[in-house]
């Protein structure tokens, strides 16, 4: 049996290229003890991935040239020699840009629990962005009913749900985002009660006290940066800041400077978290279920945007820098 | 009888000086309903009523002038027509620097378990400092045995306490100060195992390194500034940040700038709480009781410098600015 991969052959420079990419074919060895084969279904395309092709990697090692490019996916387990997996059940994890993983009960994120929703809501609304909204709103957000939000990428692959977690929570939210198109969107269909343009306000600060004239009480941030300076000021007394990404400074190597936030944090007594999701693999199973149960009962939607075939990865992540997807990115293996 | 008090006639630009104040003494006026009659027993000095005193309060309204100085205060109900309180009890509250103090309810924030410690140490180890100390260590700092623990003003009025709480939580401490002598003082009584003398130290984050080779886990910040720069950047995964001062800085408007922390949020997976010890008026029974617990087993000590006479109390503010006490600095009106 042969096995396809996209590999990465160069490492980049900034965002990953097709170049930067190859498609090899191998063959598949026999299993060992204590592994298994997964079929995959699904391939995620993932902003992270930048980080793992490149080698300034901040959570974990780079990805070996030569090696298949690191991915999340969905698969089904069609050979078993793990008594922790049996064969013909599906699970999510590190399983690479390829047909077919090696994979170890560690290589498992999740097991995909039986349900009437497509197996690629396992990569999108129960896939690291479904799951990073979930877990970092509730348990780092703290929301509470009547409570104002103000999310930062709102129509993003995590902000588009933290919108909808927040209207279900009783919580009015604001977005951010940078486009009219993109805040049509996540007012009609992420729970978005207000939006702003940053890229059309030349001041931000005032233009979130227009959208939130009762201040706020969480700030999801995903940007960091002078979007950051004008939400924290924005916040009530006890106010939560909830980091998940840093996307609007580059580099952080040095630090950018800012105004300084101590007297804020003091004064407001905010609670200031810092989130990555891999922290919360053992809480997966019951953010999944949650988000599933959502879903079924059609409380909150899912966009995403599948493109057929492993040779089309490498230019679906160069589509995913561009901002030309709409919804999660991902890659069917499945005719 | 006579109420002797110590006005408020002319608002500070800055730190308070004696002219600001006045003694003045007038009849005290029969209680109404709901009221209680407080003598005074030691009255705080403290760095918060530079604040109070000036227009720029931030946490409460300034003082009026011509009115007592707000302050803290320990005494004994004399005279009570309020059925909460009795007389003879003793209670610590906002009484202000005068020798009696005609209280509601509302003014007292504890009542004065019966103890053999000192009435004085009302107002140091169990007054806003030592509660500070307490509580913001233990729920912010959440301490866990083997931590490590960065605190800056260690030598001060909270740093003192917190030190050795931390040495009692099991952890290893570390103090900023700024003198040889208050080094001294830090490590042989307050619980720091090494101490840093931030105006000596060309290369502060060197020599955070050298002192906490391990990093940190909890970063007790009274200061905020250059000192919470260097301390943030030295912790350790999941670290926590309690903001409990900015006095590095004399103006937060408009905010001084300084390196950008949301990628240290995020990556290291802080925690950044602000902490206003008036939040926590609920808890100060409790946390009055555990300190004197530890006092009494001698497992913590507390300093006092105890000046005598209702007239001294504006010098004494001066100075408490010019760093001249040692300890916990209050005025007693008993002979």
């Amino acid at each position: 049996m042969e096995n396809r991969q996209i590999r990465l052959v160069e490492r980049p420079n900034g965002i990953p290229q097709p170049h930067h990419f190859a498609l090899v074919t191998e063959p598949l060895l026999p299993l060992g003890d204590g592994q298994m084969l997964v079929r995959n279904h699904f391939l995620s395309v993932d902003p992270a991935q930048r980080g793992w092709a490149n080698s300034e990697g901040n959570y974990s090692a780079p990805v070996p040239l030569n090696a298949p490019m690191r991915a999340l996916a969905v698969g089904e387990i069609i050979e078993s020699r793990t008594p922790e997996f049996q064969q013909g059940e599906f699970v999510y994890g590190w399983f690479g840009w390829q047909s077919y993983c090696v994979a170890t009960p560690e290589t498992v994120l999740r097991r995909v629990a039986p349900s009437p929703l497509p197996l690629s809501a396992n990569l999108s609304l129960l896939g690291i962005n479904g799951l990073t909204a979930y877990l970092a709103f509730n348990r780092l957000g703290d929301p509470k009913p009547g409570n104002h939000v103000l999310v930062s990428t709102a129509a993003g692959s995590v902000g588009s749900f933290v919108g909808q977690l927040a209207r279900l929570a009783g919580c009015r939210a604001v977005g951010l985002t940078s486009s009219a198109e993109k805040m049509k969107i996540a007012r009609e269909r992420y729970g978005y009660e207000d939006m702003i343009d940053y890229r059309e306000e030349a001041n931000l600060p005032a233009a979130v006290q227009r959208a939130c004239p009762e201040g706020n009480d969480i700030f999801f941030d995903n940007t960091g940066g002078f979007i950051a300076d004008a939400a924290i000021r924005s916040l009530r007394l006890f106010g939560r800041v909830v980091q998940c990404g840093t996307a609007a400074n580059a580099s952080w190597s040095p630090a950018p400077t800012g105004p300084r936030v101590e007297r804020e944090v003091l004064t407001r007594r905010l609670r200031w978290s810092g989130f990555v999701v891999f922290d919360h693999i053992a809480e997966f199973p019951e953010a999944a279920a949650a988000l599933t149960q959502l879903a079924l009962r059609k409380d909150i939607v899912f966009d995403e945007e599948i493109l057929q075939g492993l040779e089309n990865a490498p230019a679906a992540l160069t589509m995913l820098y561009a901002g030309a997807n709409r919804g999660k990115l991902m890659i069917s293996l499945i005719d």
